[in-house]
């Protein structure tokens, strides 16, 4: 039975669905975005996850897209997504022996920030006669994975550099840590600092001869400064097409698009009210998704299969069975979580695409 | 490609996986724990979610399974298990029409605490000449769902009774609020008295001539004390049959047998190491998980796709492409991000189970 066609109110909850007319303008302002700044944009799809979307993304103006893990990248590949960049460091047999198989039928690069991952990658590469794009991870702040800056980021570029098999591209680097900041000016000053870290390494890696073609960063967090900074060519950001609560405090311009629809299951006191929503359909760990419509809320709980509202005042008009559209707290932490996300588009279900990369961990 | 019979070392990670040999010494400790209480076990699946595991249940002695959402029970129904308590209410016409269809095919009970839900779940039983089993859920304490103690709750199981195509089978309730408490004995007063708030309900209903033959509560947290109440007459604890490092600081005795095997990916520096499971993997949301083999740990955080952990003194042992094993942090946070669990005996595979009711949301 396909639910296209459908009201939004005939759906059962709770449901992800994304309103396709704001989408589509979150996507042409990006686009635009990017294009003035004078930079690539390959968005990362880690909370994107449908390769429906991977697909509009790129026919709108991205260069191809950013995945987190092997997993995802195999089902964009599949999906026919051909330019891929997993950010992320590809460790072990069997994962790099799945990265060589796929860089058969895609343009794959990869991020590297370990000497003896970088032989593993090569000696697999040169083996199955196929070529691998890799950048550095540069740590430029956010104390996760990444080299240092300094003469260790041109070392192992060299090292790429040489090997068989590898293609050095450039360096990538996450200033994730500049999102703490509230005040604008100083997370500005941040996201400038750790942005010219990155750049300073690849001007070292170009004096040192090697060619750098992709300086890659910027997430949706930091997508109003990054691309207007000197020499970086590409732009990861991705949430940004959906936006949301946590992304909305952390300065992202565009509207948020990505709803939970639940029905309300007790109204057990006139100050509670429970919906069919708990951690397990529409997290609130990140930030707190924002009902809409429902006034005075003083808590907002969830447990694994309950989301509990806790009002300032009484509401005697809040029955059960009400349905309620919920503002997602962060979509990188409930998109996942769907089998399936619905396009509608004035109230009418236009799309309702598999979350095809869920679960994909590997 | 069956991964059966491959050694746990060949498995591509992250994967989530139990020791079979514990969970089997789990689950009979359990039966034996109701056995001698004398009490009927239902185990929540709602963290179980694999209908195989579900079946080994029921073989072991369980009379039947909990669910917290409607899609998990036609799930286990459609895998042949046939006697299912919803413990959850069912409210909105779509889901009541698929509560009145799975009727047919298996003993469904349900929880009410709103009589315009009662109504609606007559109304279409009665329609569709299918009976529905009905708990009336009572609020001891939890201050989620349920009716409040007191005239309410005999009210509202009059109703139920009175019913067509509803079959009043007594009250339910989760007494959660008492896992706060860390000292035994104050938890166990706690537990106490709320349970007694739960069967002192039952006796008036009784007293008022409705007949109840199900009392139903107690979960994980509770299970050593609830079941030797007076006049409980079924448990729903289910995540015991895995403990993890939540249950452990809850008081759950079983051994924890739920493991997340992630690579380490990155060593950026000595005091830091990065693995592939970060929050949609394996959660630190409710507890921390414990990885096997790694001491001196000041901190663990995770992001979407990251697993961090910071050490107190340096180690240079450990290594990118390093596996360990995580003692899961809190069960029901992470089974459910899975597609496959892995039954996993003396280091082989000896099962690769479908995560079924995973994504059954509605």
């Amino acid at each position: 039975m396909t639910e296209v066609g459908l009201a939004k109110e005939q759906l059962d909850t709770p449901v992800l669905w994304v309103d396709l007319n704001i989408l589509e303008r979150n996507i042409a302002l990006l686009v635009e975005h990017f294009r003035r700044a004078g930079v690539n944009w390959r968005p990362h799809v880690k909370g994107v996850k449908v390769p429906e979307l991977a697909h509009m993304l790129v026919d709108a103006g991205a260069i191809g897209v950013t995945c987190a893990k092997l997993g995802e990248a195999e089902v964009m590949a599949a999906a026919g997504i051909t330019d891929i960049l997993v950010a992320n460091q590809v460790v072990g047999p069997r994962k790099i022996e799945r990265l060589v198989r796929l860089a058969r039928t895609a343009d794959i690069k990869v991020a590297v920030d370990n000497a003896e991952n970088v032989n593993a990658l090569s000696q697999a590469a040169t083996e199955q006669q196929v070529e691998i794009g890799v950048l550095v991870d540069v740590d430029t702040g956010m104390n996760r994975t990444g080299v240092q800056p300094g003469p260790a980021v041109v070392e192992l570029a060299r090292q790429v550099h040489a090997a068989s098999g590898l293609r050095f591209l450039g360096l990538m680097a996450w200033e994730g840590h500049t999102l703490v900041h509230k005040e604008t000016d100083v997370k500005h000053g941040a996201i400038v600092r750790a942005v010219e870290l990155l750049t300073k390494m690849a001007a070292d890696c170009e004096a040192a001869g090697l060619p750098v073609t992709i300086v890659s960063g910027g997430g949706s967090g930091t997508y109003k400064v990054t691309p207007f900074l000197p020499n970086m060519t590409e732009i990861q950001a991705g949430g940004a097409i959906f936006s949301d609560v946590a992304y909305s405090g952390w300065g992202v311009e565009t509207t948020p698009c990505l709803f939970v629809r639940s029905i309300v299951t007790s109204r057990p006191a006139p100050d509670r009210m429970v919906f069919d929503a708990g951690y397990k359909a529409l997290p609130a760990w990140i930030a707190q998704p924002k009902p809409i419509g429902i006034d005075h809320i003083v808590k907002y709980s969830t447990s694994a299969e309950h989301g509990v509202i806790t009002l300032s005042e009484p509401n005697l008009q809040i029955k059960v069975g009400d349905v309620f559209d919920f503002v997602v707290g962060y979509t990188d932490s409930t998109l996942f979580l769907h089998n399936q996300l619905y396009g509608i588009r004035n109230d009418v279900v236009e799309n309702v695409w598999t979350v095809s990369a869920r679960g994909m961990l590997t």
